[in-house]
């Protein structure tokens, strides 16, 4: 069922600092911060030769990745996004076997304009899993 | 600098019931448990398209991530690993940015019979990161 790793999301508390640093020390390619003001984030986005590093920073008041940088101030991974070809059967398989969606267990479109959907990390080793529809 | 991202590694209280999850609800190619006693750990490799996914458990004694798990009960993300080309050439460049090499700060063989560094995670985002020279 899962695809590619489409991405590993990284909250970050200095989004200029990150992005230096991956520029600058790892010698990544770093993209320009885009707002995403409908996800309450701030993205930058680097480019491996075979998947992405999202930067991830708080925009707004009721940002979703507020309360992790409180309890992670230095920052720290935040999630993994696997691609799926249809998200509603995948929706419908993994609420068989009883993982949690959350929310209203409806897909939303997500950053990149395309539908997603969260499951509970408790359900999967304390990792926070986005699917999204490719 | 860095390269393809190698794999992100994810550690679990159950490995038998991680293995199963990521194979029977989420669908993906999962392989046998490895015991890497040089390096006090069991893996098991989840192939993705991309990329894999490693899952980790301790084993011995004096196991590097059994700390993590004391933490994390429920287990959790605990390192990226970047491909690089040279890693002496990686750790000179990160090391003359200011950024910290863990241990000695030599390259020490790692659980894929290549040369490996990690960096410090308070030195990038709460993120620990392998460099794997392949």
């Amino acid at each position: 069922m899962i695809g590619r790793l489409n991405h590993v999301a990284i909250a970050v508390p200095d989004l200029k600092a990150a992005s230096a640093q991956y520029e600058q020390i790892l010698g990544a390619k770093v993209g320009a911060p885009q707002d995403e003001p409908d996800h309450g984030v701030t993205v930058v986005f680097i480019e491996l030769p075979n998947t992405k590093v999202e930067l991830l920073y708080p925009l707004g008041e009721d940002s979703p990745i507020q309360g992790f940088l409180d309890k992670n101030p230095s920052g720290g991974i935040h999630h993994l996004c696997f691609e799926v070809e249809d998200i509603h059967a995948a929706r419908d398989r993994l609420t068989a076997e009883g993982a949690r969606v959350l929310g209203s267990g409806e897909p939303k479109i997500g950053a990149h304009g395309k539908p997603v959907l969260f499951l509970h990390p408790k359900d999967f080793n304390g990792t926070l899993i986005e699917l999204e529809q490719v």
